[in-house]
């Protein structure tokens, strides 16, 4: 039996806070059932030292975190950095589904900061912080001034570009690219965990779920129904084959139009 | 038109060499097109301190670095650690991957480190890794004594579970465990990547390929067809649909097959 | 004039929500004015490895972070580590102000680890954060066991005891302590700061106050109104006499016991 | 009885020898009973990154580390970094003392780094470091050449400004400043160590007193008599009253008054 | 008796594979019996910061790194930066014997960093390493272009120079310099390990040696027989007088003008 | 002209000051002409962990740090850790002479921590810390005390032994050993630095000649003339020749005899 008598094809309850805190430009308190994070979106106009002068636009990065409380055993900070390799792995999957959701040449010589800290976790953290840090991401931009002189002209970053590419430059493939805030916003995306548990699929697994999951499988998803990004692992089970994928991929689907619409609730909730 | 001419579903030639070097347990070099890695297995008695004393079996860990050399503009060593954040994240993914080939509560209280380092960067190194580094892990695996006193009886090590979790402690799952390490490869293990490039899906994408993908799908897949781990991208174009990651998968599944066979015969070749 | 026209021996408004989450022992969220803190306290039973096995009872920790967003111009994590030096000089303060109102020897062999994050900062982090700390500390007491069998006749840690304290063994000075949590908060701690801002001496110090104050004192004090604590600087300004240092004393030491008030308050408040 | 029979009022014998080492700009051994410290300052142009071009005058910066050495049992230096954070909050304390004692906005753009070595720790290292470091500032202070073209009318920094104060801009408050180094040195600052100890109020603690101390408390005082920081703490003892604070500050100004008078007999004596 | 029945004053046997890797200017795989280094050279233009913008020419830096499947017992990776002390003092030494085979103020702006790589340890490593680089440096000078506008008349670097000097500014000794790829390689350059191993002088020690040996001593020389580089050490024997130095030189000598006769070898062999 | 009409071949004059500080074990300022070093030996009963429980005796360690007043341009401390690559290099050096020095076997389970701090730079700092070091090591061992219940019958560890090993296990190579502390101390040893500077050779390298040597050769020696440790260079100069090396080595032991009288005579002055 799920916690509380949850149905299997069933969301825990969500409720978004919108500026939860007023010092950054995007600031959500995300609550999902008894997952709690504050994501936060800062703009700046410092570029990343890779960006080379050639390109408009700016860049959107994210760092994920969870606070030593955050679980009943207190989780230290690590040794060095703040984060460890599982965070680490987690904000680039956020940042890339975020990045999706923006076109990065519209938006100017600016860096857009995303802060997912996890103040509670029960599981699911990553999908709870795309779905979180998007709301955040949405009002940051609305934020940005509608006109910036000396932003026009720059070609627009390319697929595989970034810190860790690790590759050779990257040629340019738009000629031209203009600042338009308000056309940055080009997708709404949410996420989404579902899984396999007592050979059940099951939606927004909780850590009861989690700890006993044969599979685990993260869905970040447009309002237009494309996946951006997919995330399936089944570390020590015997694997699934494609007809439970299928089976996943379809309940993840409908979580995620459910808090798609949770988002555009939350944002047209009148003043921020 | 691809490089060299290639179809769009078609591997890059692979060639693999059992036992490049004889200092470790496991050592193979892994050629695919002009990716090419070396990938070691190494076996310990040590056991990470997290694996509580009341578990049987051991564990297997995974490191994934790119050699300075292997790209074209040369990549520095990170400031703080040997591996950045990109590194980071391929590493969990080779490592779930190939702990799902393993019984790890058949192995004793052995730790067997694949160490994956990229000679040679060109598209498609984490699955290369996957791929090499189930042959070296074979190999490790037959080099472990047949017998092992004192290694009974101590259960398992559950989902979840491992050095990153965060959460409280995990149930153990089962009573009992032993010792037995021919029995202890239960899942031969490859992975392919496959993409959307110019709205074309293609197999095992090279450098070429992959800088100009809309979409970037890597698979892991066991020898009886299911799947151990899917991720799947779309970090900057318009997302995928479900038809085109059908196509994909597909296409992944083929690619994978033939790898699966790759591995084969290079196991099956006498003297390692 | 002050912000809000606020007077200047007023505190700015506060308000306490205990159980904000509920996977640590204590968790406080201490709002004063515009700033914001979550102050966790987290129970386990591991000791630091300085604590001889020859000393009755536990240790209390003090973490400090601002959160990257909690600033208008996001403060970025530190590049090693989570805490910078200011992070570092203030965490060690607040640890010392709690440690003041525990008998540590009462605790049993258990680590309390008070984590305190910063949301949003308008002055006063410091200070706010001894405040709230100390309900959580409070909190996290209460958890405790009543009984603990094991837990007797070791001697208490001294004075200068610590993991920095960079000197010889320190002799023990108690010859016996006795588990006893109930009778382990000795003191009820709160803090404030007070300044001289144009000449004036102003109570509780926001952002405002503090970028323009030639004198800032920080000041902990216990219910029975004596000193802990007392940090005061008056870095680019042209010091301050004994005068000066009598009236700022005392008008804190008016704000410390309003904030005790509220400490008591959101104690006796049912259910935590 | 105290250590040597020393009286409660008597601070250890001091011995000052400049120009120590020839290297930098001001070079001190400053001993003060069997605490032993070298302190440096060393004179370059380059700024911190955080001043802004629009600023007049330079920054003092201070680093406090105890050789490995200094103490019985050897202290390890820290795996990360070559001060803890007992170090970097006394290095704090120190810098903020010593900036007290210059109007920053008359050196012109150079930064004068103080370096405070403990090579032999017996207590009371923090104020030995001040008063040493004071006596070595006014030296490099000296040095600076007596004219340097292009330094004119820079804004002065202001208060709450550093490397991490972790807020918004701060807005300069003077329009103008000139280079003057013989006017810069603007304040004498000397600092001392009160404590009770056993009851009684001691000035000057050694480590004998302070690992036995109830209270102890650190002060820093310029020339004419005026606090410039003040820092007193009661880790595990029942904190003090208001009483017993003016005790302390009335027994730690007679000290700071004897410490100035011998850095002033220091400075006078005939070449450096 | 020595491994494999060798004299002592024979090498292991030598095999050179250039063009290993075709991502770097030069790439070497240098197979010295069971000693086994890939050595790599890139080029790129980017010169170290503290190459001042008055000089002539460019850099050659080292990095030396042993994987953690070179050795039986694996090596795990240092916790911070990816070489240990031992691998610093390494590429300290390969680093100088390589500049010495290079006029630096020839190859324009360029920095050329050698990678040298342990995919498999048996003793010599960096001697091994000395050899091997050698080969990639020159097959990298070799890829510069002929031509190099705007890279004159800028005075060479100095003796003493290099980002750890420590020292004041370095005279110029030269008043002009060149672009001249062709002309910059001045030296070839070998090495070789010699030691004492049961009293009697031995050649190329492997690791069965290495372990047993009072005194081990490393040689770099050039094709005309001038030493550029000699370490050795009696770590924990009894030292060594001259006339063992002498012996022990000769041998050396010996053995580094066969590894120079192998470079050449290697060089000459048509198409990298 | 050598700087103050120096001859070739003289020393600059050394003084020795034993017990500068009386912290440690062994306390030595060592100043020879513009160099100065403070070295401290301390003395502990923690065994470095790569020691295993079947050896008798202990270990010697050393480490290197420049002040970072110790050079006219001030040298920061680095990032990371204490000392950077050029300390690490010659603080193995200096490990292995001082290890040459002493039977470890004999000093029963103690770590013997030297710490050579440069107070002052004026070239030869590395070799100066070999001379020093050893006084402060003679003083340290004599302070051990004359019996040690349980010391015995724990074999000696062996070459090639030691942290950075990376080997595997080392077979031990004595039988038995015995604590006799006494005896531990079977060598003298000192250091000096020799080099070719506008073709002459020249004995004791300030940092005038240092900086402008074709060659640098520093030499440890023993007090029975037996080399422990050379190590020279010529990192852009062109090589030098066995008749330059004999010269060198010739002079070399004429400077270490010197050095090995003063290192005498200041043990020999009564009263440490």
């Amino acid at each position: 039996m799920r916690t509380a008598g949850r149905p299997n094809d069933e969301l825990r309850p969500v409720r978004v806070t919108r500026g939860f805190t007023k010092t950054p430009a995007g600031s959500v308190l995300w609550q999902q059932g008894d997952t709690v994070l504050l994501c936060t979106a800062s703009v700046s106009r410092d570029l990343p030292p890779w960006m080379k002068d050639d390109r408009a636009g700016g860049w959107v990065t994210c760092e994920y975190v969870m606070l030593p409380g955050s679980t009943p055993n207190r989780k230290p900070w690590p040794k060095i950095g703040h984060t460890d390799g599982r965070g680490t792995e987690i904000q680039r999957l956020i940042g890339r589904s975020l990045r999706a959701a923006v076109d990065l040449s519209k938006i100017g010589p600016h860096t857009i900061a995303l802060d997912c800290q996890v103040l509670q976790a029960d599981g699911g953290t990553r999908t709870a912080a795309v779905c979180g840090a998007w709301v955040a991401l949405a009002d940051a931009l609305a934020s940005l001034p509608a006109e910036m002189p000396g932003a026009l002209h720059r070609p627009r970053p390319t697929m595989g570009d970034g810190p860790d590419a690790g590759y050779g430059p990257v040629p340019a493939r738009r000629d031209s690219a203009y600042y338009d805030p308000a056309g940055a916003l080009v997708e709404q995306v949410a996420a989404v965990s579902v899984g396999v548990v007592d050979g059940e699929v099951r939606l927004d697994l909780d850590y009861a779920d989690d700890s006993r999951a044969d599979v685990d499988l993260n869905l970040a998803m447009t309002a237009n129904g494309r996946f951006v990004e997919i995330q399936g692992s089944s570390e020590q089970g015997a694997g699934f084959d494609s007809a439970r994928l299928t089976e996943m991929l379809a309940l993840g689907t409908l979580g995620c139009q459910q808090l798609l619409a949770t988002q555009r609730a939350a944002r047209e909730a009148i003043a921020k």
